[in-house]
């Protein structure tokens, strides 16, 4: 007999907007603060409650991310807005826990192979580090949320194959270090919905709650369908990008993070409540587009507009 | 307890390749005769088992589909390769008996706005017609499948909402006046994986292995999501166009059906058999690129390739 609607499917889901970091970050362009800003704000007004707002790299290898100190500042005065940086280093930890972030996100990649070559660090590195994070947080008295993001966790570009005991290894040793949560990401496009249901599934026995998010590329078309696979083991925030943003740089027009509006528009039609307001996203997304008008922008729901039937389907009026 | 891997999630399953009919009525060109032939032979040689080469439609309405007959006469040459076509009337039935086809797909619409606007007809006049063309091919002695494809069955661009309990009344209806098999089709891309578990569990309940097959439009992003769900009740067969060709007439610029390369790559991704020799299929789609220069293709995996786990995955020597 099959299961229809699994019992652990959630009834609500929270999407996290990471296109500011993730998808700026492979633009060429640099995008004007004022206009980050406005971002920021539209995106909470549309009912967004968790923005990824940048990361703290050096401005010489990310000039596109140089102003995320002041992003944060201004973000962080919206209320019940939950407002995350990535940390790739402990300086820049040093300055997440000093711009009052909520949450500071720290990539490691199971593939040794990226890791160095990304990170300049070993994966069991990277775990040392988040260590002394944790202790440089908690010296300083900060309630800030470290959360240990996996990535490569379904392949690698470089060294091909990543095994998942490898994955659930280092997820398993962020959390001994001390990380709050954890998180998967699919950081090349390489998941399929059976690999994504065993691993979740597997990670899920191990971190309970503690997984807290899954981070999915479209790279090959299958983003949507692998956020599927994963919100049927019960994961319930999913990182995204407006427009579909980013890329890969292993594939020129490639597309990046799934994006944050046929995201969410899929999880509305199914029934699954996410805070935002749609039209209001639609909206922004068009801005986004005159903001980046050189820009690849990806997405499906733009084009087509929202079915005649999505207001009885979220329960509005027609 | 979730199901990771639900029992009843095929180990194989057919494309159905529609690319040649749904795919090629919806452009403004015609293709050559001789082009459609390299098409099908490529189709074939990259393991392709099943084709719906064209239209027995009036060639004044649809000049795309004209050389239909020719078509269905080089492809049953081919051993083992089940040749479909649509039929919209007695007439084209009987253009589709004397043909030598081996299966003539119905279409109904369940939305009743949409029948009479398209087909010129009440959907229960079409099931009347359907038990017309089922006592034509009883008296030809042909063994020729006769398919009722259920479209707008998750909604309709014309009168919003298409009621469940009227799409599976329909559907019983052409199973009653003599169709072999159904199939349900998401025409305008209005589908979401939850309404798709429920319709697609519902009409398996009443018609068993007699619900044949899937048929959706990526119209909106969530195609191969809701692939993921028909799936997960069971249906083992999936039309879907090389390259995504075809589109909405309502959507300038959407998708058509699911692309045929992102549907087998997720499928041989998940351990499923398709029979189908990807790279092939992406040559195919490189092919069908040139012979259509200046019409929208869509898809993802031909822009960024195969994943280096890909051989691994489908049991290959890398």
């Amino acid at each position: 007999m099959p299961i229809q609607e699994p019992a652990c499917r959630p009834s609500a889901v929270t999407v996290r907007e990471v296109g500011l970091r993730d998808g700026l970050q492979s633009l060429s362009v640099v995008m004007p603060t004022q206009i980050k800003l406005d971002w920021i704000d539209a995106a909470y007004a549309a009912g967004q409650r968790e923005i990824e707002v940048g990361s703290f790299v050096p401005a010489r290898l990310l000039p596109q991310l140089a102003d995320t100190a002041e992003l944060i500042a201004h973000a962080t005065q919206l209320a019940g807005l939950m407002v995350s940086v990535l940390v790739p280093n402990l300086k820049g930890a040093e300055l997440a826990l000093a711009s009052g972030a909520h949450l500071m996100l720290v990539p490691l990649s199971a593939s040794h192979a990226h890791s160095l070559a990304n990170l300049r660090k070993t994966p069991d590195e990277v775990v040392a580090m988040v260590g002394q994070m944790r202790a440089a947080r908690d010296a300083a008295g900060s309630s800030m949320l470290i959360e240990g993001g996996v990535g490569t966790a379904f392949g690698c570009t470089l060294q091909g194959e990543v095994q998942q005991e490898e994955v659930l290894r280092l997820m398993q040793a962020l959390l001994d270090a001390g990380a709050d949560r954890v998180s998967l990401a699919d950081t090349v496009g390489y998941a399929d919905p059976a690999s994504v249901g065993r691993l979740f599934e597997a990670a899920r026995r191990i971190a309970g709650d503690r997984l807290c998010c899954a981070h999915f590329h479209d790279t090959r078309g299958l983003g949507l369908a692998n956020v599927l696979a994963a919100l049927d083991t019960g994961v319930a925030r999913f990182d995204a990008c407006l427009a579909g943003i980013g890329g890969c740089p292993h594939a020129p027009g490639a597309s990046g993070n799934v994006s944050t509006e046929d995201l969410v528009f899929m999880l509305q039609s199914m029934g699954i409540e996410t805070g935002v307001d749609l039209p209001r996203l639609l909206a922004l997304r068009e801005a986004a587009a005159g903001w980046l008008p050189d820009q690849p922008l990806h997405g499906a729901l733009w084009r087509a507009g929202l079915p005649k039937t999505y207001p009885a389907r979220i329960g509005q009026p027609a």
